[in-house]
């Protein structure tokens, strides 16, 4: 559903002379007067879709509402700023809840040297929700958009992917500081954060670049967590046909689980080569996927043989 | 709920060195690398508090969204730039029903100039719920703030107070323009937004401003609206007991009903007689309804005798 508003909607939005980059890429770049850029990104978290309360701690609840929105603007090489933060909470222990959340979401807020500027706490008869809206700053090499890859390009992911569910969706680390580091100091044509799939989300960035991408089946990196479903999944069937290996189910877990919060970048091929053999991020790995391609649409290639890569994710 | 969650999160926050103005007033200012100042606000609506879905058309509800938060810019005299728009909607319907949410709020951006930047637009199993962050520009005068008053300043407000609910909580002008106009061109203190109640908001900008305030009751400018739900009120009440007078019943509606989203100002006493003689607002009113004293609290003054004014309006 989301898709097909967001269609609707940039055929009605007109440009604007102060948005220098609108809907479309993960955050908005407004140019204000006295001619600072300013990064916007919004994300509203809702319970029983972002999170089960029930199940839950509130405090990883309220990290991961900041989080999304801080990998946000990790897709952007932006720099967090400030934050405003609005609830809609259940009546029943409302202010226990909202302290809560916010008891997970301040030193998260304090780490990344985001002010807490505001926000509007408010009860009734739903659900928990929770918006946050975060506000950054480009650095001097502007922002990282999804539109400059090009044919050619490598393609590289920080980290792993696959099998969030199991925790990293709630606790994972914004690419914040990987972010800015690549981008100053080496040649980044394009990024997007991983927050609805890997397939997906390339899918995503490769539209908005006007080409196409090939994965290397065999380079993704696939997290333990991946494993372990891929496991429980195999060990539970009972039919006699033929199955997919573990391997093949937890590298399907890997290509469209989502909220692995991951960066994925294309880089020219050289470039590419020095990150992959100097590692500047380490600990956390980057590895080289695959390649960016003039052809339009998402392909997999294994041992020689290159099919289509029908995109998977979550669809809001 | 929401003040004690304000006054404990308050205690939490520390300074940050970017933010020139936090939590307390009716928006922030960040002060963004480059020198220029950014005002950030933001407002939460939900179903059965803010509005009624069922019984309202929609574009009305997306309209009252982005008004609200631009009601808060006008009480910073700050212009607006841009807004990102954040939607939890019911399954059913979804795409419709945001569909006519922007419908009405988008020509309201475009008659205030704000570009939408961006948003999150999601489907759940809970109501509806909206959140829309505006971004502003302050002025050549910095903002206004809540913190300027003083005693012997008299107290002015625009339009008229009271029965909000008959329509006006979803159709009102945001007063933009006038703030803009008399902080430009006038020496305005301090100023607030009336959303939850004369009485309460003027408590507000006294408490910021470590003073109080005088009303005279016979100035305040009563709405049409709510002497019609006071003659209501009576005509229901069988009882022989003495009743408040229809007057006193819509005075008791303008001070505490809310959502009237009209400026509260403080402007020292000789600037004030100009303005009230000038009327620069025309057809928009300013009315002189009293004046800040030293003594902290509120007071309402009607024949000579002055007693103590309860704040009354709309706890979140």
């Amino acid at each position: 559903m989301e898709s097909q508003f967001i269609a609707w909607l940039r055929q009605r939005l007109h440009g604007h002379r102060r948005l220098l980059l609108g809907p479309g890429d993960d955050a908005a770049v407004l140019r204000l007067a006295g001619g600072s850029d300013c990064v916007i990104t919004t994300d509203l978290l809702t319970d029983g879709v972002d999170f089960l309360l029930d199940r839950t701690d509130p405090r990883r609840i309220g990290r991961k509402a900041l989080a999304v929105n801080l990998s946000d603007l990790a897709a952007m090489a932006a720099r967090p700023v400030a934050a405003v933060v609005s609830l809609a909470l259940p009546h029943e222990g409302a202010l226990e809840l909202a302290q809560n959340l916010f008891e997970g979401l301040l030193p998260l807020a304090e780490r990344f040297d985001v002010a807490i500027a505001g926000g509007d706490t408010n009860t009734w008869c739903g659900p928990l929700a929770i918006s946050i809206t975060a506000i950054g700053e480009t650095t001097a090499r502007g922002p990282l958009t999804r539109t400059g890859a090009r044919a050619g390009d490598r393609l590289l992911v920080t980290g792993d992917f696959g099998g969030s569910i199991r925790g990293k969706h709630l606790d994972f680390e914004p690419r914040v500081a990987a972010a800015l580091l690549l981008h100053e100091q080496f040649d980044i044509h394009a990024g997007i954060d991983c927050s609805d799939g890997l397939s997906l989300d390339l899918a995503r960035l490769c539209a908005e670049s006007a080409c196409g991408a090939v994965i290397d089946l065999d380079c993704v990196p696939v997290a333990k967590a991946a494993f372990e479903i891929a496991e429980e999944e195999s060990a539970g069937v009972a039919s006699e046909a033929p199955q997919p290996t573990v391997a093949e189910n937890a590298l399907r877990h890997a290509l469209g689980d989502g909220e692995d919060f991951e960066l994925i970048l294309a880089a020219p091929s050289r470039q590419a080569a020095e990150l992959i053999s100097r590692q500047p991020l380490a600990p956390v790995r980057l590895t080289d996927i695959g390649e960016f391609v003039a052809d339009r649409g998402l392909w997999q290639r294994r041992a020689g043989s290159v099919l289509p890569l029908k995109p998977r994710g979550w669809e809001h």
